[in-house]
């Protein structure tokens, strides 16, 4: 079982890889196979359809991008004012760009989803949980500004990391963290 | 001659559709062929690589995403003031979400971008370009608000547009609407 669970979640974590080298179109279970390094009709094996396995790609992605405890914990000190309102959104966004594979993956995931209405549905409650939990926990924080606030930031800074993801020189690393800066001073409302 | 540029701006249109259907991995010349109608072989008489076509197809959507001069004359008229500034966003949202084919194909082709890099520097100077003349329009035009606010409402209104292009449930249209009228509200400095 322990050993099942194993191979499955290396699959997944393949079938990731996949995903952001090959686009949507390029993720057959022959390819997560090769790329897991494990004979071929493996997957096959492990997931029911693509779909089954796009979807589990999808969540796996989402557990990658949420902090680990101690970096939860950690956002829980200091003062509840702007200046670490603006240091803990830096380091999600540095977070995130960091982990690269897994945010274009995501965005091949978005793009499959206008063909898929199984993953769509998918995608769509796991999105809405992510933009509550996010609204609900910046508020029980402390931390300055309303659930607008978090929504606002939530579409800039993603848009952000598309951009220093894709086209890495329409905005320097210099230019990104300036407008997560301006971002914070002018969307937490006087 | 002019047969010619017509069959080509045909061939350009048809990679569009097709980029937005099957992703960029989809894009081969023999899938615009089909797309256009035209007999096999006839794309790769009209453009020298896929690369040739994958840029010339960002070209042309940036060209059809720019709204047309009787709309450009449109946004000079009424006070310029918050409000208007709204009602003008609203517009461009609304102009670009209907144009999904487009949108959905410059994200594929941004994605695209993240393999090749002559991709990526031509979509990088065009969406540099794009930006700039954001922020010059907008400070000529007298509309309320500062570099940043372009900037700033760029990056939002970007993701906006994912969202209700690839996620239409994430956010309704009415959300999306409120979304712009609270960004407006506190991305322009008091």
């Amino acid at each position: 079982m322990r050993k099942n669970r194993e191979r499955r979640a290396a699959l997944v974590d393949a079938a990731i890889e996949v995903l952001a080298r090959e686009g949507a179109r390029g993720l057959t279970f022959r390819a997560v196979d090769a790329q897991a390094e494990v004979p071929t009709g493996t997957a096959s094996n492990y997931f029911s359809s693509r779909d089954d396995l796009l979807t589990q790609a999808g969540g796996r992605i989402y557990e990658r991008l949420q902090p680990d405890e101690a970096t939860m914990a950690l956002t829980m000190e200091g003062p509840r004012d702007q200046d670490r309102t603006i240091q803990l959104l830096k380091a999600m966004v540095g977070r995130i760009t960091a982990y690269s594979t897994g945010y274009l993956a995501l965005l091949e995931l978005r793009l499959e989803a206008t063909r898929r209405p199984e993953l769509r549905a998918v995608l769509t409650e796991r999105i809405r949980a992510d933009v509550d939990m996010n609204v609900k926990y910046h508020l029980e924080s402390g931390l300055p500004g309303d659930a607008t606030t978090v929504k606002l930031l939530y579409l800039a800074l993603n848009w952000l990391i598309v951009e220093r993801l894709t086209l890495p020189e329409v905005f320097s690393a210099e230019d990104a963290e300036e407008l997560v800066v301006r971002a914070v001073e002018r969307l937490i409302p006087g």
